[in-house]
Formats: C-alpha cells, structure tokens, sequence
C-alpha cells in the first residue's frame, strides 16, 4: 500500500510525567504526526526545534506561550509554528493535542 | 508572533456536499491543516494531488480506499499517503477528519 497506516490502538503509549503521556503516529522521514494527552495542569516545557510544527486541539484547552506570548487554544483552534521558535504549553482543561512536524523528529522514537 | 494562529470559531465553513463540510486551518507555504467534517454516508471522492498528505482521524469511522485497497480508520488512527496516491473515503460513522497538506494546496482558498 502505498501510505503508512497507524491504527491507535496499536501504538504504545509514552508516559512524559504524571500529567502528559505521548503517542507517535504515522511518520515518514518528511512528516510526522504525534498525539500528546494532557491532564489539566499538564505542562509541555518551554523548548524549540529546528522543525517545523503544526498543533491542533482535538479536545481540551490549552495556554500557549510562543516566543514570549500568551495564547488561549481550544478544542478545533490550530497553530502553525515558526521553526526555532520557542514554545510552550499549560493544559487548562484535560485533552489531546496533535503534533505535526516536518521533517520527522528523529528524538522521538 | 512567530506563528499562525486560527481559531476554530473564526474559520469559515465551506459546504462540499450536503453531508461534508471543510475548513481550512493554518497554514503558510509549506503547510496546511484542514479539518473535514462527515455525515455518515459522506464521500470524499477519490483523486490524487501531487503533495504529501496525512490524515488523523478526530472522531468517526471512515472506509478509505487508497491505491485500490480498503482500510477502516477510526478515532485516533492516522495515515500517511505518499504524494500521487489515488485517495477516497467513505463516512461510516459522523465524525472528523484532520488533513496535512506539504506544501499547501492552493486549489483549497
């Protein structure tokens, strides 16, 4: 076939604190979709990447810190990041982000 | 700020047919999300485009067919298709789909 198929259930589950565990979804060396399940109160640190990084809220809402500012995203809203820039975020009501990076983060797996 | 933030609630609703709908998320140059709401019974007439595409499925279940076999996609499964892949989807149970586009599709705004 010619795509990468991930079923969800398929994909062990990385646990990133108390709060945040991660799952890496479908990847080529171009793209790479990752879903990241917060807890509220669940932080993902402040960091940057060369890559660049696409998020979208599939449920929960979250506040951002990108390069130095704060924005509010919730279930539907989507960020497309600068790469290096640095960013991150404070679960404010539990959900699910989706990651998307371009290329693939090889620190991921 | 170095980054394109859309908000769900600001994004226009564009009607494909009476059972999808589409609305074009952030993107710039390199990358697009957009997010494809299903009725069941929806189609997403099979065609092929020369960029990478990756799927993830938000909420529902839905028939792929891609390059001539059939694979059943639910919530949290993803796909990655390689660029020129004849693509399809039938909507078995109402839900979303959230596509990637590298580059961005122009044919979409």
């Amino acid at each position: 076939m010619n795509a990468i198929v991930r079923h969800n259930v398929d994909v062990p589950t990385q646990k990133l604190s108390a709060a945040v565990t991660r799952k890496v979804l479908s990847y080529n060396k171009d793209m790479m979709l990752v879903e990241v399940h917060y807890e509220a109160g669940g932080v993902g640190s402040a960091h940057s990447h060369p890559h660049m990084q696409a998020t979208y809220v599939k449920r929960g809402s979250f506040l951002f810190n990108i390069g130095g500012e704060d924005v509010v995203a919730k279930e539907g809203d989507s960020i497309l990041f600068e790469p290096n820039v640095v960013h991150g975020t404070l679960c404010v009501e539990a959900g699910t982000l989706l990651d998307v990076f371009s290329p693939m983060r090889e620190d991921l797996i």
